[in-house]
């Protein structure tokens, strides 16, 4: 769940959606980057994508202010989105056509088949999407005219333990999957144990780092193929300045250091860097500019996913960071996170306009 | 929606719930109370009572303190429950037995079907509850562990004015009600133009002054034959003090003498009072204890409606108190609003009991 800047009007989802397509096999001249890292399991082909993570309500509430202890006062709005970052990720890669299962769970409150239904509407398959009795997630976001938000997130089903008694048809797809991706909204203990049984199988595991603050555990750095902080969330997991290119490569090295085999920094504005190991040069990928910013809500999930799906598909590493850039573009041209995550052909589109 | 005290999980509705029977007509010499004010209709017979009003969900946060703007953290948990003045008191007015029609509007939100289960659970009629696109009504309740609860109150549908747009049906059965009942959660237009229209037909209206805090206008005040404050409310809506039981009387008699026929005080563990007019003395009557008190919420509310069915019943004034009291009595015994409220047979069963 991002924090938003304005009180927009989310819009539904009106673009058309293709039903998720598988891709070709990939030629072998292109074998998916991130798959070279972790021991070599059987020949990569069209396996899915595998997100495991959160899936929220963002309940946005327009406020003057924040109540006090004991007060009441009015809001002037309130409306419910899907969001999370794990659904939200699941629903950047299904739009851009690649098979993508979603594991999770919502609660069985009133918001519940909502999520579920936003899920489905972007083509992600939900086979191991649970239901654990209780709230879904939750982000109550208290939109101020400061543009500050207040945030109170329920963790719900996310955090949950009943969620994350996979079934063995769930552990089974992890370890046959082609790449795991994962993020931050869930228990640190669910992480560690899904990418050690993807790493385990040589599934190449991605884990974007956004989520809660707190440090990475050894065990979770071990078995992950990419991290992928923002500036932020590279600051904080490094403790090292990320105030210039210099600073972001340097920070970026120390998490290579720690034993990470890739590193992909989001930038915002100013792009992306990746590493692909100590000794290798950075790789920098300038933003694709987008003609007016409406929302960036998701634009990091989207870009994550856009990079996941692209190594999937066998496309080498600069290629995948122009296609999760253009991706990322579009995002931030509609509002929403899950109504914003743009198809494959307008990807494609964009990609034949700015090349 | 009232405020809560703690963070108590509510029960659902375990108790068996008879279907709401019409009462068998009161007999001549038991005439309805409140209905002897206004312009006499036809003979009082088994009408309905029809309340009018706001439906809620309230979504109840326990979270540590107030976030600072630009802060996120935790809730420990979020629970949503069916509320809003007007559904409460119709709820309990419907699990007392007495037919009773709800004319009041949820949204279209994921907890809107969950609003109009609850209220078709308790027997409430519901052919004149619309659905208004947008959000329901909302109350986001955050409880401290200081016991002072912020809240954050979304009017919704219960405040827009396509909610109001009444049928001819829906126009019509105010016109031939037992007694319409009010409080003060929806548009003081609207409460206004369902009095003046009642009262024109010579059908009782009961105003419950819980809601917004504002003064009542003039004609609200002039159509309405029963106005029902809490002690706060009365102090407001009078400015005067309420502070021993001949203050609440004399201002109750303030009311009296803004034009308002009768004046019915809610005094919480002090009882009630019954002003019926400016030369009459005042019934007090003493609460029904609790053996131990669970939860508050609802028990204005729950008074308020019991008092109006019993009125309709033909009961005289000095028993309806009683059966108010008794109801309200076991509401508190309770978790809930809603939930909480108690059948006829339990306050049969309570009145045999203490009499």
């Amino acid at each position: 769940m991002a924090a938003r800047g304005a009180a927009q009007p989310r819009a539904g989802p009106t673009s058309p959606r293709a039903a998720p397509r598988r891709p070709a096999a990939p030629a072998p001249s292109a074998a998916p980057a991130a798959a070279a890292a972790p021991a070599a399991g059987p020949a990569p082909g069209p396996k899915p994508l595998v997100v495991v993570g959160s899936v929220n309500a963002d309940l946005v509430l327009a406020v003057d202010r924040v109540p006090a202890p004991g007060e009441t006062l009015a809001a002037a709005s309130l409306q419910t989105f899907p969001g999370g970052k794990g659904a939200n990720q699941a629903a950047a890669a299904a739009r851009l056509g690649y098979e993508t299962f979603f594991i999770g769970a919502t609660g069985t409150d009133a918001n519940a088949p909502l999520l579920r239904a936003e899920l489905e509407g972007c083509g992600v398959r939900l086979d191991h999407l649970a239901a654990t009795e209780g709230p879904s997630g939750t982000a109550v976001i208290l939109l101020q005219p400061s543009g500050e938000n207040s945030i109170i997130i329920v963790g719900g089903a996310n955090q949950d333990s009943r969620s994350w008694a996979l079934p063995p048809a769930a552990e089974a797809l992890l370890r046959t999957a082609g790449a795991v991706l994962l993020q931050r909204e869930v228990p640190e203990s669910v992480n560690t144990a899904v990418a050690e049984a993807a790493r385990g199988a040589g599934v190449p595991v991605f884990l974007d780092a956004g989520g809660v603050d707190a440090p990475l555990g050894p065990r979770l750095l071990a078995a992950v193929t990419l991290l992928s902080p923002n500036e932020t969330e590279l600051e904080r997991l490094t403790g090292l300045p990320t105030d210039s290119p210099g600073a972001v490569e340097a920070a970026a090295r120390a998490l290579i250091g720690s034993g990470v085999p890739q590193v992909l920094v989001k930038l915002g504005s100013e792009g992306s860097m990746l590493l692909t190991g100590p000794d290798a040069a950075p790789l920098r990928q300038p933003c694709v500019p987008a003609p007016r910013v409406v929302d960036t809500t998701g634009a990091g999930d989207c870009f994550t996913a856009a990079y996941a799906v692209a190594t999937l598909e066998g496309q080498p590493p600069r290629r995948a960071l122009l296609f999760a850039s253009a991706a990322a573009s579009l995002c931030v041209r509609r509002v929403g996170a899950m109504p914003s995550m743009p198809s494959r052909g307008e990807v494609d589109a964009l990609l034949a306009e700015v090349q």
